[in-house]
């Protein structure tokens, strides 16, 4: 900062402290330096980011700025700078989702290592339930992160919105749906991916295809139905809604889903599952009824996540670039901090044939 | 404010708005209101936790503060208040743990509960390496958080010795290792569990008992080792160096311990893992030597985690009582927060009787 904005800005901090004439002078970065017994640069360098600063040197520095009080300051910079140098991962889905479907692991990881690259933490916010999802909004707009990665939103999700009209920074992971305003998104192709794996399930010779799909207030539940329903038709196969059950991405929808359809269809030959997770609780089912897979029943899934691989037989699978997705939600989050406009990405997914179909 | 302030102050909040040219003048919550549309008393009331404000009038306001720049006062109310009204749950694990442990997740919902009861929110920061853990520290000690909930700490690990330095509030889950300063925590009797479950398989018929320890850096595997030798000790049975593998918290790590034991004492009649989750690797890999369990290998574990029930035979073992242990963190974490001296609690475990022994 120059020295005419750290004027300025003490005098707004003191009025904002309360502070008249006469009170407690602020500290300066150089009583934090005496108070650490090192130089002012380096004081700078762990204000500016602890770089080429040794940890021993860093505790001194951050001991110091809590004993003068300079760590206020920090608040002061905020108050030029806007940045808090972080960014948050806010995942509206309740916890133990996060910790069932191996997606997020992957995905978070791959966020994290993003903005590593770039020396900003990341901060991890499960906001499972309407009151978590105030506290969390509140404290994002309170300044402390500089943009939100928001994973996981169905329809009429009021997160969205709300971290949008309040300016923050925002990119979504998935197809934004029923938002008036416009978001930056990074998305899979998953009506693509759904075309890919029924076209495969057919190409086998199957000709009665079920499908679990995912919740229907999701991107994913919707584009990948769609997707199943378009190569029905090419294929002159008639998308029989008893060949169609609701899932919720968990292991255990999967199955429920699955035993619907066994019931209503007894003669399904192939299963085309929204999730690989959900797509285990079908395998499950399907064992559960006498069937072998993929000798009586082929069975797809999608995501390629750990399950995929996890599933006995292994999964045939949609691919979706988690790698590619994360890198690209990172890069799109930092173009808005910087002033840049929202943008979407699509990215492609591939088909991987494994047993299962 | 008269309303002659009040044309002027429009003006003014123009230019903060960055509506007109001339020098920013910092905005008032009267900018705010003005803008939003809404009574100066909403402003304070969303200011000061959203309580009795709706969710419409919230975005307004969050709308107008972005737009005027007050929400940089935010970071002048932290100037006065030194409080962000938000507290952390920071894990010096790699990722990967936190997915696989189904501790974590029960201690996390617990800590989230907790603190929902005052209207706090809690961030999740994931540092399992020594850059996660210098970019995180120095988020949190830039004021960001008012106190850290620190999880999983090994011996040595820098982290808690920093976060105090800084002055941050911290409890850390668990006894505190090597540590020189005073830390507060919550940890669970370790010592006192092992010592119940070696007498239970003691007292079983069982005397060749081995024991599967957790990593010897951190209290649990060194506190519950030294339970188990107490109580062979107190038998007068060795505590031979064949009967004891050490483990690092992991399935995998469970099983190759377990492996390790049964090759240099296939006479084993007994195991007791240091965690659930380890003992699921230890019966997987008792299955495939052949032993039967109960009936060749008595197994007790530690936790009773969700892993203790998903095992075949389920797992007798210990329970932890994190709900208490959790509750227990955040009132410690809040007094610290409001100014109290750090203290620790201890909290009892219980033998649970299950298949496996």
């Amino acid at each position: 900062m120059t020295s005419n904005n750290a004027a300025s800005d003490k005098a707004a901090s003191d009025k904002a402290a309360g502070k008249g004439p006469g009170r407690r002078r602020r500290p300066t970065i150089h009583d934090v330096a005496r108070e650490a017994g090192v130089s002012r640069g380096t004081v700078s360098r762990v204000l500016n980011g602890g770089h080429y600063v040794s940890p021993a040197a860093a505790d001194a520095v951050n001991a110091a700025i809590r004993k003068t009080g300079y760590v206020l300051n920090r608040h002061a910079r905020s108050l030029i700078t806007g940045r808090s140098g972080s960014a948050a991962f806010l995942l509206t889905e309740p916890q133990e989702k996060f910790f069932e479907d191996p997606n997020f692991n992957v995905l978070l990881r791959g966020c994290t290592q993003a903005l590593a690259a770039h020396d900003i933490p990341l901060l991890l916010m499960i906001a499972g339930s309407h009151e978590e999802q105030r506290r969390l909004v509140r404290y994002v707009s309170a300044g402390h992160v500089d943009g939100v990665l928001l994973v996981s939103s169905h329809t009429g999700d009021p997160v969205a919105e709300r971290l949008v009209t309040s300016g923050i920074p925002v990119v979504m992971c998935g197809k934004p749906m029923g938002h008036t305003t416009r978001l930056a998104h990074v998305a899979a192709d998953d009506r693509d991916g759904a075309r890919q794996m029924v076209r495969h399930l057919l190409a086998t010779g199957r000709r009665r295809v079920a499908t679990v799909t995912g919740p229907l207030d999701t991107p994913g539940g919707v584009e990948r139905l769609a997707g199943y329903r378009e190569v029905l038709a090419e294929a002159g196969l008639p998308a029989d809604e008893t060949l169609i059950a609701a899932g919720d991405y968990s292991r255990a929808g999967g199955a429920a889903a699955t035993a619907e359809l066994l019931a209503g269809r007894p003669d399904l030959d192939a299963l085309f599952v929204a999730s690989d997770l959900m797509a285990q609780g079908a395998l499950a089912e399907l064992a559960r009824s006498g069937r072998g897979v993929p000798a009586d029943v082929a069975v797809g899934g999608f995501d390629d996540s750990a399950a995929a691989l996890d599933s006995r037989p292994q999964l045939t699978t949609i691919r979706q670039p988690w790698d590619r997705i994360s890198a690209e939600m990172v890069r799109l989050l930092l173009d808005q901090v910087g002033g840049a406009d929202t943008s979407a990405v699509i990215l492609p997914t591939d088909l991987v044939v494994r047993d299962s179909a």
